[in-house]
């Protein structure tokens, strides 16, 4: 029996340490494995991407709980999603999408207990939901279908008539490597960005250190990175930037 | 077998590394949970307030480790304490007051190894101790009886003849949300902080983005929030900021 | 079953989730064991010094996973090491010197299978590494032995002929206190540092607040403190930094 815990609760203020209360009384047993606590406060899009690429790396029987949750207490549902032998709980704010978009994907609606904390449902509904299903219950049991979740994707890439694509910046690692909404089927070209023309490589060790460059990332996405260096920081890249990626070199 | 650790020692230097490595070789097959390694360096009533949230929301027979430790090596005892059919064991120096003053809670000092380091009680002293505890050892078989424990309370409300109560912030938290020492039964009235009055919602939406609000936060205390912002920064409170809940409306 | 987790990734971005994910898939039922995620990008000598702290001190059988890799994708080798009873898988950049230096201690290559993202060895070499590991596969079945492992020590203090001895600050951590590559096997003398001289004392509390003082820390180390303060901020204190520890006491 798994939970895996994603929240923006940081672990300083014992939050976490009460979900982990609740999850340990109400499924003894459990290994309880903390993805991340470090979402940037109220980021929806960030915890998207943690979930997008660790969800499925985990075991049939898993149960993620996600909580980012700007909406807690107001009209958003609390779902369950059931995906691939996998279970998911969290707001229906976005944050399950890779989830709910997998084929033969199943949401339910969680009811709110009456005296639960209109500001902390982490404990008192996403928890004890998590453990019901950790201890095999199955999803049907735990609320009514829930038909149309919100779903958020990536912005879509542009490709040009001359094979050229245009792309943006998704997010900024820890490294300050940019991950991109570009998933190159071949890795091939050179790519453009803040008015600059980096090589396609296979890893940073295939440029000097200090000088960017351009790669296809562990999760198939290209990524702008600087050897040893934070190109976020230096090429001054954010969510949105625009990213090209040619493919027709010019002569 | 369940252990969890709150300690201010951060993971990076490895001391958090060395207590687990220290509980798995005494207690094999235990379950370490980590509340957190983030309280602020020797901030005791941050570890405080932490316990108080967490300690009981464990299963009976869970053992919590925590150190916040200034006073490592001097006079100040270490101990064990049994509250509700848990344990927790640290220093004598205020953070485990939440359980010190459950009914029926008991204490015991510590002895020091001869060979503990003077510096690094969490690894020679109180993993240790931790692991023993967590395998069946009665509290009373780890040392003598230890009777006058050092037990912090939050600072008490005043009450107003007029029924308003004047309090103070204990705490704010990673989302800026000023926590005090107000516990309202009733729900109702408004606040008055930092020179403006608020009006005492039930969530964070009940309120305009960008708004300030007060409501009752999940541990049942009055909490000074702004929806999507920064209460504590934007309107400059800290740890004895004055909070006055109205419940005499002047008409 | 216990492997554990020592990298530079952060938590936000998901890449220990997806390693999790990898281990719990690809051994069942094992305890994943976070050390630390925080250690400073590419840090190679603080990762060095985490391990160090840390590896003994787990039970044998024990799989430590060590990921500061700031030449992923490069010729450097992942390797996986047996030492006293523990195992080690990382990159063969000196991360993993106190296990090669165990006697008794042997290591293999670990192939990179062709399908590897050539920036994420963490999730497509080292993990699965361990998980065989873990679930007792001998050493010598991943990969040929590997004889020449990049060894990383201390620089080494001088002894001067009147018994004083002059060494230099390896590492401040979270409270401050610099850690030296100073082993008193006598913790006898005064400390000369930063222009000043301080006592050798036994512990913190040895002193008055504010005061600085040299002790002998927990792992044997003398460490430079300030009670109550930051010794690495107030004294200017960096890697590097000349402490000498007076034996011979001038007239």
């Amino acid at each position: 029996m798994l939970i895996t815990l994603t929240t923006d609760f940081g672990t300083a203020d014992g939050y976490v340490g009460e979900m982990k209360g609740v999850i340990a009384s109400l499924a003894p047993g459990v290994s309880i494995v903390d993805i991340t606590h470090e979402i940037p406060p109220q980021d929806i899009d960030a915890a998207r991407l943690v979930v997008e690429r660790c969800w499925a790396r985990f075991p049939e029987g898993t149960v993620h709980i996600v909580v980012v949750d700007p909406g807690v207490g107001t009209a958003r549902a609390p779902i369950a999603v059931r995906a691939q032998g996998r279970f998911l709980v969290g707001p229906d704010n976005g944050v399950l999408s890779a989830a709910l978009v997998a084929p033969g994907a199943a949401a339910v609606r969680l009811p709110v207990p009456a005296d639960a904390s209109a500001t902390f449902h982490g404990r008192d509904v996403f928890a004890p939901a998590a453990a019901r299903l950790v201890r095999g219950e199955a999803l049907e049991a735990l609320g009514p279908l829930w038909t149309e979740p919100c779903v958020i994707r990536d912005p879509v890439p542009f490709l040009l008539p001359n094979g050229d694509v245009v792309g943006e910046v998704l997010h900024a690692d820890r490294f300050g490597n940019a991950v991109t909404n570009i998933t190159p089927e071949v890795p091939a070209g050179v790519v453009e960005v803040a008015g600059r023309e980096l090589p396609l490589a296979r890893t940073y060790a295939d440029v000097e250190p200090g000088a960017p460059l351009a790669l296809v990332g562990s999760s198939g996405r290209l990524e702008i990175a600087i050897r040893n260096g934070h190109a976020a920081r230096t090429l001054g890249l954010t969510r949105g930037s625009r990213v090209v990626l040619r493919r027709h070199l010019s002569a």
